[in-house]
């Protein structure tokens, strides 16, 4: 096996293929500027032998194993943290640079857990697995990293509004059962997937707000808003900031918003002041005039690859304090461009190795 | 007109009655211990003539006119606040005692703004018109009231997750047929009347979060959020007390949610300290136990007249600081039910006058 760190053309491959995010991925890689030579789709036994297109030739998804990842230079995994647990290090054994969108290893001390408009730097480090931040953090870290950057960032506490993709294609269908059964009447509609697959109890989310996402841990948060302070953290390399989070289920298919309020570290500053560095900031697009009705939603932001930010105002009472709202597609920017924009960007700085 | 002040029969009178509130105002009243003598159900004339059935006998409703009121002791008003700005003083005129659930006159100094669980006393000042405060506010005060007596209270940021019906019957059945469209598959749904009907945009509720509720106002704070805001301060009585919201509404056809962190004035409070003192309180239940996964939800808080608080835990890093999840019925105890709650403590207190 030849190895050589050069810009070159790179066998990439998708675990979790057939997923709510891999066929996000897939389509990402399709409009990618990323030097693509050939492709592997890689998914559970039940799904292999299974037809998918990619940029209009016809492939067999294969079922996942150690070994496909000889010779893959860049796998995209999406699978549930339980198969990359087992898999991402047999790939990185085979010379494979693994982006994990799984929780597995985000928190790992020596893996980078990278959002590419905040700490790409941290991608120089990398051993091999990169981690995808959870979607929730992802959108919130693009639209606080420039306000943090000009003002320093004291506090955040975050309430979201998240959609339903997040927990994959048996949730986005549960909802839409229980939603068909409630409009035509029925009172009583069965929930086995929602809040959260692994948990004990189930309950329709359609007409509903379900405030569980994951499992209930320490201090009576659920790991989902653990990952939300613990990532922030991570991310903005920043023990200090003071984070706390309220994560919320809502009946919507796609599109996480979030209700953020900040205080910053400077005085005298402005809401439009906030605009302003929002609207010049990369991967952020501004949608704030109140007076026109212009704020985002979780609708418009769907198949965007852009973190919208709009509702920006002062606090009431504290001159530091700022409310803000962010939408974006969390299937998108949350998981499977912010993925694939780490690849982007390990080849633009030449981190992957080329296996031959 | 002979006028006493005395425990009686009461001449009761519903404005409003065929609306999302006014129905319910027809269903606490039927449970109520209120002593009605008579019941009058008054409309516009286009809903004039319509019958309505009351305690099992059927009512014609009648237009709504200024002598509508001559020999009413107390009206129920929730048809919107210029109905409520032109008849409510011609009602009092003629002796009745108004309870107005609009925002018509809500922050008048001389206009007691009641939560009975909260500030009844206020009750005792009252001239003729007693305001019955947002639905959003209203739960949120029966929350934080106890916690307010036992430590005190410096601070609340309010994210609400507010549903469809608080917006009336044409909100309702705007959120319906968009469902049943997406459901369908189409991608482009009609709205006229959401986020507000009363402003020149419209956006679509279903599978969306619009983060406007009523029109947009000073600072680019909602009118919505200045409720919640200023209503808070008058009910309490306190205008110290830091207050800052953010109102969205979700596709939830009943049953408003809320992410209230709050700041106390006491240290060494813990969250068990707060789940005691909210189990005790009147109007509250307490649905917080995280390893059995229950919490308050928008769905099972229908047709329920109580306040439901859960999630209830201490913020991450200030010591002072708690985080609970509020919800209930915004049709009854946000509405209907508080606005009835008002007559009968008028009645307990003798504060009717009863026109013979």
């Amino acid at each position: 096996m030849k190895e050589e760190f050069l810009l070159g053309k790179y066998s990439v491959a998708i675990v979790g293929a057939t997923g709510a995010v891999g066929t996000k991925m897939k389509e990402m890689l399709e409009n990618s500027s990323l030097p693509i030579e050939s492709i592997k789709f890689l998914a559970s036994k039940r799904s292999a032998g299974k037809e998918i297109s990619f940029k209009g030739v016809t492939y067999l998804i294969e079922e996942l194993v150690n070994d496909s990842f000889e010779g893959v230079d860049i796998a995209l995994f999406s699978a549930g943290g339980s198969i990359s647990k087992q898999y991402a290090n047999e790939a990185v054994r085979r010379g494979c640079v693994v982006i994990d969108n799984t929780s597995a290893f985000r928190m790992e001390k020596d893996i980078p857990l990278v959002v590419p408009e905040v700490n790409s730097e941290a991608l120089k480090n990398h051993q091999g697995i990169i981690a995808n931040p959870n979607c929730s953090t992802i959108q919130m870290m693009v639209a606080l990293e420039p306000i943090r950057q000009a003002y320093g960032l004291d506090r955040i506490i975050v309430s979201t509004y998240q959609a339903v993709s997040g927990a994959g294609m048996s949730a986005i269908n549960e909802l839409k059962t229980q939603t068909s059964q409630m409009l035509a009447g029925e009172t009583k509609v069965e929930a086995n997937i929602l809040p959260c697959s692994g948990d004990e109890k189930h309950y329709p989310l359609a007409f509903n707000a379900l405030p569980q996402i994951d499992v209930f841990s320490e201090d009576d948060y659920t790991n989902e808003e653990w990952k939300m302070v613990n990532e922030t953290k991570k991310i903005m390399e920043d023990d200090t900031i003071k984070v706390s989070a309220t994560c919320v289920r809502i009946p919507v298919m796609t599109g996480h918003s979030e209700s953020v309020y900040i205080e910053i570290k400077t005085d005298q500053v402005t809401p439009d002041d906030i605009k302003n560095i929002l609207s010049q900031s990369e991967g952020i697009i501004l949608e704030d005039e109140p007076k026109e009705q212009i704020y985002p939603q979780a609708l418009t932001s769907v198949d965007k690859k852009e973190v919208f930010v709009g509702r920006v105002r002062r606090d009431l009472d504290v001159t530091t304090g700022f409310h803000l709202w962010v939408v974006s597609d969390n299937l998108l920017k949350g998981a499977a461009w912010n993925s694939v924009q780490i690849a982007e960007r390990l080849h633009a700085m030449s981190l992957v190795r080329v296996n031959n």
